[in-house]
């Protein structure tokens, strides 16, 4: 195996290990404590000895709703928790599993929302309290739009803003503006019943009121910054027009605006897990096997391209000079970045992040770059991600095809089909952001 | 004075650090030794007991040619070296001075070129060595077209290639073929006669066939490579006509080829100096504060703002879980980035670069990014660069003005003029590319 290649393979055990030390069962299982009557979490407390319902929302909501009833056991009263069309099968005895669309919100997205808020009048009316299990995804698998905006709308809505390059964050403040669900008003809904949020953070820095858009957080957006989104990624025009009328409606205060920060007192939320949670595992793994390690950043964002460029620069500078690490060396990062299309390929932004890394480190031996969505899902498609080293672009030149064409077009996907260095897992059953991994070997060290 | 002022002067002492470490002429008379005959320098010896000619371009040749004059004293027996316009006078004996534009090509960089060539075919004529003093700027500064095409068509070439997204690299593959002094062409000149080439790096990776365009050092470079540059950054159809057709010929074998590697066996190329000796430095520096430090990358690059994000972010992680690096810390790093113009505003990279860290760093106590052309110049600006800190956006935004439309109009000068912020050295006598500086103070420090 040549260094290269060694490499690689330290790049894809990292990543394997992020996914684990980030699976949301094992960490619900470690952090919440039931003695019959009280659920402990965090330091905080919630009388569950009546009973509780579950609203689970995201793409790890079956793996998270399945630990928290194997936890309660016969406390949980029902409930709901979406799963992704694919997604492994989980064991649910009360809770009602709802198959919806993701990114796109889909039929099934507006029965888990339907479900999720009917769950919540429910826990409202029998006096329980209310555990909300959010997870990335949330926000598009359980909607449920305000009068006279059709679930239609929202795709067109949500395509458009996905394509414009515009953050997850300021997504959401729009789709919390076109929704009876989120930006706080699920616990709203609950109210005066306690609301419980364990949260599985896929959003850099934790942001409560952004994670599934926040149904049980208040939310600091306004109607007003919603359309200010739209204006300011130019999709105001194309935007479906009952939702610009809905907007602009809310604007002149006729219709209701969501919980404003101070109006949601029966609601607490607790971050479970997040992508440092998996970076700082990845670290101690890597440190296992002989590497000086460093986290540089869980928060990682802008170009996807341009980040790869940059943890590539570090890479090649670790392997140069040794800063800012003598080699052995890998360096850890996470977080979430877009890809501004303008090419007509097939990708996803990791595979872009790779593919813009590859170029970066091309001849370099010993060397590897691998990016990753610790969802296993990258863009549209089958592919979580893409692992590179030194020999990526020699090994493309030799089969006459030309990266950087491939990188203008967006077209990483076709790239990686070709040249190899796909990172394929399927639904990873977690989903705390993306994870990049820098790696400098020296000499191979036996497994 | 507040965190955030406090963070904001350690980043501005850190960048005038790296501009004293990469001073040239320190670096010069540090490394090299002269016996009166022998000039010794890295491990290698060339005689000059017998005189020698000196030929200095870029814009670090007029202090760079003065420390070599007061270390060979009478052994020089002339010379050339180029002066920014506006630059601090330097004491040169025999070496002629020429003011020669930058980043275009004027006069005085043909008159430049002129000399340089004449200096070269003198050391051949009196079997001297030419020593060869280069810096960053040498590419634009000294200048001698082949035949057929105009400074005109140059300037226009360089205007158009610096506004399309090319690489300096890039640009200078089409540069070296338009050249009777570029990539290789000088030392090729002298040839047999010894040829010293002292070098100040201004290029990642201090690859010396792009610094100055490499008058002195092989070119692996083809007149093919040259037209695909400007196919690839669409600016084939608006280059000058002479141009398109003298690389044309060139591709047909009409016109010579650079010297190409194993045809320059005359020649030996130093480098005294890049962005890494500054960064150390400054490394050293902050650690006498009581900060940690750590060197990301000497070799930054890729879109500015992207890359401001990107360590923003590394410095958010830094204050908010302590990695990669504990408070009080100082992240360092290097490079040269390139701003793709979309909008219509005034700008430099190392201003866009900085704007886009503020917009990431909003609100954030005790933290400041800063980011400085170390030549002192930063886009066709009267800046440098510029330091930002966590109250520059909410600063901006009580003044009405939004950060955001100032990025996306490339008018990062207009916002630093408006909010604070512009960092103005004038020239500074050296150019080791940009630098870029975060700071995490945790507690004020008394200097």
């Amino acid at each position: 195996m040549h260094l290269c290649e060694y490499a690689r393979k330290v790049a894809l055990a990292l990543l394997l290990e992020g996914v684990r030390a980030a699976d949301p069962a094992r960490l619900l299982r470690e952090r919440v404590a039931f003695d019959g009557r009280r659920l402990r979490v965090a330091g905080y407390e919630v009388d569950v000895g009546g009973g509780a319902y579950i609203v689970a929302l995201g793409k790890a909501a079956g793996p998270m709703a399945e630990a928290v009833e194997q936890i309660l056991g016969d406390a949980v009263r029902g409930g709901i928790a979406t799963l992704l069309r694919g997604a492994e099968r989980v064991r649910l005895k009360r809770v009602v599993p709802v198959v919806a669309g993701h990114p796109r919100p889909d039929e099934g997205s507006l029965r888990a929302g339907e479900l999720a808020l009917r769950t919540a009048e429910r826990a409202r009316e029998e006096g329980v309290p209310l555990i909300v299990l959010l997870s990335g995804g949330g926000s598009a698998m359980a909607e449920l739009p305000v009068p006279g905006v059709s679930l239609g709308d929202l795709q067109a809505l949500t395509d458009l803003l996905l394509r414009s390059g515009a953050s997850i964050g300021e997504i959401n403040a729009v789709r919390k503006h076109l929704s009876l669900l989120k930006g706080g008003r699920l616990a709203a809904t609950a109210r005066p019943s306690p609301v419980l949020t364990l949260v599985l953070s896929d959003v850099v820095g934790d942001r409560l009121d952004v994670i599934a858009s926040g149904p049980t957080v208040p939310d600091p957006t306004t109607y007003s910054d919603a359309l200010r989104v739209l204006q300011a990624y130019g999709v105001l025009g194309e935007a479906p027009k009952p939702v610009v009328a809905y907007l602009e409606r809310g604007c002149r205060g006729e219709a209701p605006e969501t919980p404003k920060p101070g109006e949601l007192d029966n609601s607490l939320a607790v971050v479970i897990g997040n992508n440092m949670t998996a970076l700082r595992a990845m670290k101690a793994y890597a440190e296992g096997l002989g590497f000086r390690a460093l986290i540089l950043s869980s928060s990682i964002g802008g170009e996807a391209r341009e980040a790869g460029r940059v943890l590539a620069s570090v890479v090649l500078e670790a392997k140069r000079s040794g800063n800012p690490l003598d080699p052995p060396a890998v360096i850890l990062c996470g977080g979430e970045t877009t890809v501004t299309v303008r090419g007509k390929g097939r990708g996803g932004r990791n595979q872009e992040f790779a593919l813009a890394a590859a170029i970066e480190i091309a001849g370099e031996e010993g060397v590897a770059v691998a990016a990753m969505g610790s969802d296993g899902v990258d863009g549209p498609t089958d592919a979580a991600g893409a692992v590179v080293d030194g020999h990526t672009i020699p090994r493309a030149k030799q089969l006459g095809i030309d990266p950087a064409a491939y990188l203008r077009d967006n077209d990483s996907y076709t790239f990686f089909r070709i040249v190899g260095g796909h990172i394929v897992t399927g639904p990873t059953r977690t989903n705390v952001n993306d994870f990049y991994v820098g790696v400098v070997a020296t000499e191979e060290v036996t497994w």
